[in-house]
């Protein structure tokens, strides 16, 4: 089957390229950029020195045409105007961007200071969490990749949301990301010098990720309350730890509470349940589709506390969309995914 | 005024080091380790090579002949053991370690798994937290030198405990550390290749930080319950930042909440309240004595967002054991750690 | 086919587990620690964690029973010890510490001041430079995988020597590696807030890749002398670039040396000759076990710049390794190293 | 006595204003840039915030009615055109870019591909390395204050060409240098994601501060030849280190050859050589005006390794400006310059 990616030199397109190259069932087509077309794809990215493509421009038609699934990795606001292009033809569509993600296009202005993609579009497009919509995923034809803040939380989230242990309101979390989460474009606050050896926060209280999460977790449970959601960078370029503080509705302890989480992601490859009292680093699924969780019942406080690690660029981004491709294909959602972390 | 380090070859003492250096009222008479003595101090410090101070053994009493004050900048469980050698010498004694912080001695023991200092010792040891308990601090002969975390926490937290603005519950602080916070000693944990491009969570609902602040809250407020407090590590060398969610008893605003900072911390140098809609990055307070606190108001959830930074080993640890020691000597506590952040 | 790891939980043992694990025709019979066995190898590699392999005791003749090559990952001063007790079994042996490399055991000797392997071993071992010694390797039941260091350096140098355009004397290189080449054992100089933002010189002129470079020199050049050579430690876990200045015996132009490296490494799909005045950073083969190089004629001195990067662990070590299993089993060698470097 | 910088935003302005603050006897007047006037220097420097200063517009007429000493902290190119305002003014100027350093006009067009600074002011130039030209400095007017890479060099370099060891020919100089050296403008190659865990070589035999290190070499031996020379960003902020290998013209030991360094250096505290067989890395000198210095002789080769650290922006910058307008106010050479390093 053949695929293509609109959008290829951004970090999310790159890593596309990446887990492709060596997919036993998806290839790659074309790649595209509204930019740089004509060129080599690396020329700017000599990483992939021993790639011949060429970069080409984005027409729908003509992707349609040689490809079964196209993958937008285009900045937010990007989508929103392209997917009409796509949405007619015969292709199925994964987009890793934040436009197709929120069901009301009013949220989505608003969080995104963005015009949002037609409603039509928005009611098929199905969130691609894929330890958790599988079903439906397999049935779409467009995707709503998640994004990369949301992975990890709702991955975390989601046994007590889904079995009540939640009581739906005093949930904290606090999201921790490398910085190649900011994208490939230069600035201030991703300058070396001034992101080297510094820990920031940023959009505090305002990020887009918010009406996301709390978007799934209302579907998960109607007493779901709004959030507290902060995130931060690492001086590290991948990785995104969510640490979470959630009120419980009943005594517990640490070792029932993993037990819900092992029971719950038993037939989860890419879910991996830490031993009693182990908690995860980011690097222990570096450059890999896991998202390692860990769990801990506070009893001074009555709050759970659970971490939740993911590679933010592979099940934060590109990982997460090729699982959802195989599931769109109707193959192994593992294939083309099973490599172990890269480490140290 | 002479002083003296005892565990002048940790990061603690070699940063009391680098400020005694160029103070220009406190002049280091002698360095003591448990070990290494009558080598230079430079021979394993060689950033300090035109230094030409040898080592010594830890001696109370010629310690005591020859310095005013003496900073005790050792693991924990050593000071809660020398302790009672110092304490009646006409001396002065500034503690780094956690051992004099905590009034209980079962509470210490709890919490740090080791032997309490005697409690008589821990009645007379005033809390330095330098900005709440200068009077305090000015008539003492022990202080106990606050921890890193907590003084971040804690300066962060005292206008909304002071004023009765917080509801004593629901208070979580995900707080995150530079590495030197875990010391000298070489560990798997600390081993370069395992903890570059990584972000990890350590001691989780576990650290003796916890009591330590709880003890310092419960002062302020009689409402104070068990707070959630997780500590993290970054990949970086210096630096602190505690993110702080806290319920509020009222509703406000985010331009009425920094008001309220700016008014307590208006006659306190080392305190900066970023501007309205700024939050602080650990690297705009290295190597200073400066604790910086951005503040927000979340309309949503009825929490208030607090972000402090310090650098954990001057704002928290030597550079507020030395404001401490101006204190005590009567002199302005600013003198010789007016120093500007390293930046970039 | 079979193989079996002996140090599997070194850096180069686990990396030879990270591609062996997707390799489609070597298999992981067995994994093997001097510690350790009997606990799953999972427990202190995390990122392991959905491996199930326990770790065995070092048995030489199990493991030839069921393996059809081994790997040794141990450190320098073991495999001399180890391989007589392989060398007699119908097993093949990669070997990927220095133990193998050295000719005369004197050298060996004078500088890894341990004692060296038996001469008749010594005789036997086939110098793994996979890229100049296919045919060799291809015979050989023993091979002495190249250094990191080497392995960087010969890749860079051997046009000019095997084409003699090198006078031979004044040959430096100036190198520098990641700290993953220092291993998993902390230390002082290791320790993360020792080695962060800091960059180290070690071994002066002692480094033991010396007579390794030297020797393979020799083989390919009479007139070669001793070359100048030192080594450096970099804020990064993996990668190294070598930085060599050769005195050339002819006039000539970047444009004229450039076209001598691509014509002789046309062939080899793991060495990339950079574009014209274009030169590699270490990441962009990170992971990956390519080996890229850019090269510069400066008229001015008369000197060629040859610049060569390497992952340590992958090309450097494990990588290498596995090429030559390749290439010992009659298969194309970049069966199962053919992955795209991770970036960024 | 008063003090003016233009260009106070950038990191070598910015570091001037760190040593300025606490320098007993040179006070900062006003602050100028060619943008931001009108602003405060903090408020996009919150590490400053405790500063009120405001930033103005370059005025020079205006600052030398006000001040004595004006530093010129600007990208190359600018002071070239700025200087001849002021050097009719009755003011000392310090120019901390490359502009005035090289005497021959052509060949800063050559190296800069820029228009020079008049002749007449190129002749009048004293090049500022503080511990070999310091008489003429004390007499000059204009100061060139040296470049990072030069200063590092040269000072590694001196004894064995002002003392005839070295041939002249056959030096090769390889240099590193953290990323701040690059300046405050985002751009690909800085940008974090690219430049996190990665080492680079830039600029390839083709740096401008070749003929710089070139001019003064030759002040000092007439034999000089043309030294290959090349430069590398290292991932971390601060810090250069350069590597030298040097043919001798006579047989000696590292201990005679570290004798000859430290008589040499004896009356100059910022210069410190290393003990015998140890070598400096970066960190030891991180955030202050030291330069240290390590030797070897390698008996093998008959070259010396010659090992210089600087922290770029203080030894490299500013604070060997700082050095200089000591000097010129005929004050001792380091007030307001002896602070310890930040160590770790």
């Amino acid at each position: 089957m053949n695929v293509s990616i609109v959008g290829a030199t951004g970090y999310g397109g790159l890593e596309l390229i990446r887990f492709l190259a060596n997919h036993p069932h998806l290839q790659i087509e074309s790649l595209h950029t509204s930019s740089q077309f004509g060129r080599s794809i690396h020329e700017e990215n000599p990483h992939l020195m021993h790639m011949k493509d060429k970069l080409e421009a984005i027409d729908p038609e003509k992707i349609a045409k040689k490809s079964d699934i196209v993958f937008l990795a285009t900045p937010s606001g990007v989508s929103s105007q392209l997917i009409s292009q796509f949405s007619d033809l015969d292709l199925k569509v994964i987009d890793l961007s934040g436009d197709l993600r929120l069901q009301t296009p009013g949220e989505y202005e608003r969080w995104y200071k963005k015009e949002a993609a037609p409603q039509s579009i928005l009611e098929k497009a199905i969130y691609g969490l894929a330890e958790w919509n599988a079903e439906e995923i397999r049935q779409s034809t467009i995707i709503a990749n998640p994004g990369c803040y949301p992975t990890a939380t709702l991955l975390g989230l989601a046994p007590l949301f889904t079995e009540g242990w939640a009581t739906g309101s005093d949930v904290i979390i606090d999201a921790k990301s490398g910085v190649s989460g900011a994208g490939k474009s230069p600035s201030v606050v991703t300058h070396y010098s001034e992101m080297n050896e510094n820990f920031k926060i940023y959009k505090v209280n305002q990020h887009q990720h918010i009406p996301e999460i709390e978007q799934q977790l209302g579907r998960w449970s109607k007493n779901t309350q709004p959030i507290s959601f902060n995130t931060h960078l690492v001086p590290m370029t991948r990785g995104i730890m969510a640490t979470m503080y959630v009120k419980l509705n009943r005594q517990t302890s640490t070792a029932e509470l993993r037990d819900l989480y092992e029971t719950i992601y038993d037939k989860h490859p890419f879910v991996r349940i830490q031993p009693l009292d182990h908690f995860p680093s980011t690097k222990q699924v570096y450059g890999s589709n896991f998202c390692d969780i860990g769990v801990a019942y506070d009893e001074r406080t009555g709050r759970a506390t659970i971490v939740s690690v993911i590679d933010n660029l592979v099940k934060g981004a590109a990982g997460q969309a090729i699982q959802n491709a195989n599931l769109l294909m109707g193959i192994e959602e593992t294939t083309g995914l099973w490599n172990t972390p890269l480490y140290p």
